[in-house]
């Protein structure tokens, strides 16, 4: 029997911490390949790169981590991996583990998500994996979900054009109080922009701003990564409102 | 009364046709503000700046154009447009018009249609319409259309977290069969990778590829524009597959 293909991206880069913890654990599982930005490519949302080469070069880590690093974005890297660089079809993709959660309505901004969702559009069943967490972390429990998430995908497979969007809590990995199903809650960051003025005195801005979560139950992503739990939301891209196409058509354009 | 405010953004740059032709078709139905990108951002997704600063000029065009560049994404421009640049809320974002349509897979990759998801989560009803031609075009079907849906919207609204995504033939207006209120179908880019040599014998690669649309009716976006019709789809960005929460409830991770 051929062993199990992971591929194995992220939105933080090649060099991240933890793409190399996500390597460690899937490599528990199969073989792994990885195929990630030469840089950190945060916040870049689904783009991808047409009007530019992607380059790719060989990386070699210390422990034995190596992959494919490439000029581009995350879900360039699932596109490039899955249709030039890769002889057979990976049996799953792995986004992560993100430096940060990817949940509530933030997710449309998520390099880590949007490499799980190019994956699902080419046909393959696909994870992304979000730690709450900013700082140089414990990767223990990420790592743990990751790896539970992943067996059990590859056991039962998702439904079409549908990913699972994981995060986990930093906190310890004995403290975590388990899984829960949630959906994608209503969390978001309130902007704001600071204005500054260069050495030569042109105006230049600074996106900043907090996080708010108006979300009180643990069904929803954000709430329940914040009460210890690891949140694991299926994720879907059809965009369309169905609910609002009959009163839409009875608005007469013509 | 106070007029209505409209603010006009893009993913292809304050230089490209098309937002000189949606600006021409807006200034018809109220005051027009232009926050747009400086350069060409196409398929940049939802992507936002966060490690960078942005910087806004004022530009001046013929004819009377003038509006804001900022040195970044779509998405960066509605946000800065509302919360920074402009004193007012404005009653409608509109987001084009685009070279090129922005039709069913595709449209998670689309810069135009990522400022009217960002103009929608900051409850501001907006459209995004796009011209099915990368050619040097005839705006005329285009700005009618724009016109129509905006004046309707403007009347009637939008439901919460829901935009319109129009997709106009690039046909001469009298040839334009009408509306036609569609879903988001399954028309995506087939991709593939062209790789070639540097002259130093670097290797590189070029995504290339064609559109294919299996879809056969005309309530669908991408069929709909190719049949002579203005394509609109009501797009929301719920994410969560909710027919999929019970079976996944049912998957026992602990």
């Amino acid at each position: 029997m051929n062993k199990t293909r992971i591929l194995v991206t992220n939105d933080d880069g090649i060099y991240a911490p933890g793409i190399k913890a996500l390597w460690s654990a899937m490599s528990e599982l199969g073989d792994v390949t990885v195929v990630a930005p030469n840089r950190e490519q945060s916040a870049v949302g689904h783009a991808i790169t047409i009007s530019d080469p992607l380059r790719v070069d060989e990386i070699n880590r210390s422990n034995g981590f190596k992959g494919f690093s490439v000029d581009g974005t995350p879900s360039d890297c699932v596109k490039i991996a899955t249709q030039a660089l890769l002889s057979d079809k990976p049996d799953i993709i792995v986004s992560g583990i993100n430096h940060g959660s990817n949940t509530g309505l933030n997710i449309i901004y998520s390099g880590t998500v949007s490499a799980a969702t190019e994956g699902t559009m080419l046909n393959i069943p696909s994870v992304a994996i979000s730690l709450n967490s900013f700082d140089e972390s414990d990767f223990d429990g990420a790592k743990a979900a990751a790896k539970a998430v992943v067996a059990h995908v590859l056991e039962k497979g998702l439904p079409e054009k549908t990913l699972l969007n994981v995060n986990v809590p930093a906190i310890p990995e004995d403290e975590i109080k388990g899984f829960k199903i949630t959906q994608q809650g209503n969390a978001a960051f309130k902007d704001r922009f600071e204005k500054r003025e260069d050495p030569r005195g042109k105006v230049y801005y600074w996106m900043t701003g907090h996080m708010i979560d108006p979300d009180t139950e643990t069904h929803m992503d954000h709430y329940a990564v914040l009460d210890g739990y690891i949140s694991i939301t299926p994720i879907h891209y059809r965009l369309t409102n169905h609910e609002f196409l009959d009163e839409l058509s009875s608005w007469n354009f013509l």
